[in-house]
């Protein structure tokens, strides 16, 4: 089953995806609200309200609002080895929040305050159900789907300090959706095995597959809840492969009017276009 | 004004404290609730509420569940000068989740996951209004009082990577309460200098006056709204003097039965017991 968040000329909407172009109002406000229903699975798959033709309509962050975001650093194995670092044994977590999401075709909010945006295409786990301490068999069972996210990062805010958080929760900056998509639907389900895509201006700057993750999703379920407990729409961005802008020589980021475009094999394509936000009065 | 959180037989319940034992119902079920209404304070001024001892009620975190808890690093000068550090130009922020809250009496939850529980005394800003790229002025305006909080740390897990959060936001390790204070009734007002005591058994580990914060709540609430917008009941943990138990030689941490004491002068106590979580079946 693939979800989305429509924005409706009623207001925000969770709906059902019919093939390739047919979305089926659900009846909750977006993708997280319906996710509080401890029976979402069929009160999705029985929906059957207004319809839409989601290539005319506006779509939200797949989930408005998460409870969490847990972001992963340094996941993809090859691009680990390649910096010849030895492959960590715990995760590197850290936040965001959910000021930070937009919709998957909106616009990337250049602050002022930064001039080092750069990108991050990353698979996002979406929890379905309430775990703590959860074993492997029950992570699985708490993962309802994954969609895109790209945890577009202000790296001169990012190395302020030694804590990352500020340079990645700048507000109106990560796209999140179009999809999310059950495991069922995917090559690898709750392991899944997915190509994805990162591109800026047209040209190819990450590639990978999902199966070089470190800690993959399951693992990083049980991990986390083993420090709290994690509710139905909390979201963990997985990590980005090799291939950012700020690793780059000479190093490269977005600017005022940068398309970028970041697609997961099954899960769906975000394109975004960098604005620089008007100024501020001082 | 004096605001806390009450557990009452019919739920949550935000409150007004006059004089010393005298808590007065608002309305709302906690003082986050009470604070998005944008008539917060003439609201609390004038209810008139169910009257409590408080002395003989159970007290909740005095904000239950923040939207957004930024926790600061490094913010006492004497304690960084004495490390031999430079004052740093930007603050170090990371955050904690909400379920990491506790009420300012309850027990710290200490997990069989951690063997490095640790005390970290703070003052706590507490946001009462919306503010984005605030001036001084505005930043000021939007702070609606300040609030104990004790940042309880997982030390061994703080340091299994580079980014802090796992150690930072244990489920049920960090009180927070008892009251709101507003600055009118604090010296030094929204630049508060107040004097901070944490104790274990009854032995004073931590001592200090806000007045020695690099980055004080003006400055943290105009830095961190450039990065996003502050909603009322978020909270800024302003970070923690030296004296921390995993600084000590030799170490010392929180175990089954230690007695945690934090208080700040004008703004209460917090009197917490560790207390080991059972097991659970692996």
């Amino acid at each position: 089953m693939k979800l989305t968040t429509l924005r409706t000329s009623a207001g925000s909407r969770a709906a059902r995806v019919d093939g390739e172009t047919t979305a089926v109002e659900i009846g909750p406000s977006d993708v997280g609200e319906l996710l509080a229903d401890p029976g979402w699975r069929r009160r999705a798959e029985e929906a059957d309200g207004l319809r839409h033709d989601i290539s005319s309509t506006d779509l939200g962050a797949v989930v408005t609002r998460p409870g969490k975001i847990f972001c992963v650093g340094l996941n993809y194995r090859s691009h680990i080895l390649e910096m010849g670092r030895e492959l960590p044994r715990f995760p590197t977590l850290f936040a965001k929040y959910p000021e930070a999401l937009i919709g998957p075709n909106d616009e990337i909010t250049l602050d002022p305050a930064s001039s080092a945006v750069d990108w991050e295409a990353e698979l996002a786990v979406v929890v379905g159900s309430t775990v703590r301490r959860a074993s492997p068999a029950e992570a699985s069972a708490a993962i309802a789907g994954f969609a895109v996210l790209n945890d577009v990062t202000m790296r001169d805010w990012q190395y302020r300090s030694a804590e990352w958080l500020q340079g990645k929760t700048f507000e109106a900056t990560t796209p999140f959706g179009p999809y999310l998509v059950t495991p069922d639907e995917l090559p690898g389900g709750v392991h899944p095995e997915l190509e994805l895509s990162c591109a800026v201006e047209g040209e190819t700057v990450q590639s990978a597959n999902t199966r070089d993750l470190v800690f993959d999703p399951v693992e990083l379920v049980s991990y986390i809840s083993t420090i709290l407990t994690l509710h139905p729409g909390d979201v963990i961005a997985t990590g980005t492969p090799g291939g950012v802008g700020h690793a780059r020589e000479p190093k490269r980021y977005l600017y005022d009017g940068s398309v970028l475009t970041t697609s997961f094999a099954g899960l769906g394509e975000q394109r975004n276009v960098a604005r620089a936000a008007a100024r501020v009065p001082a």
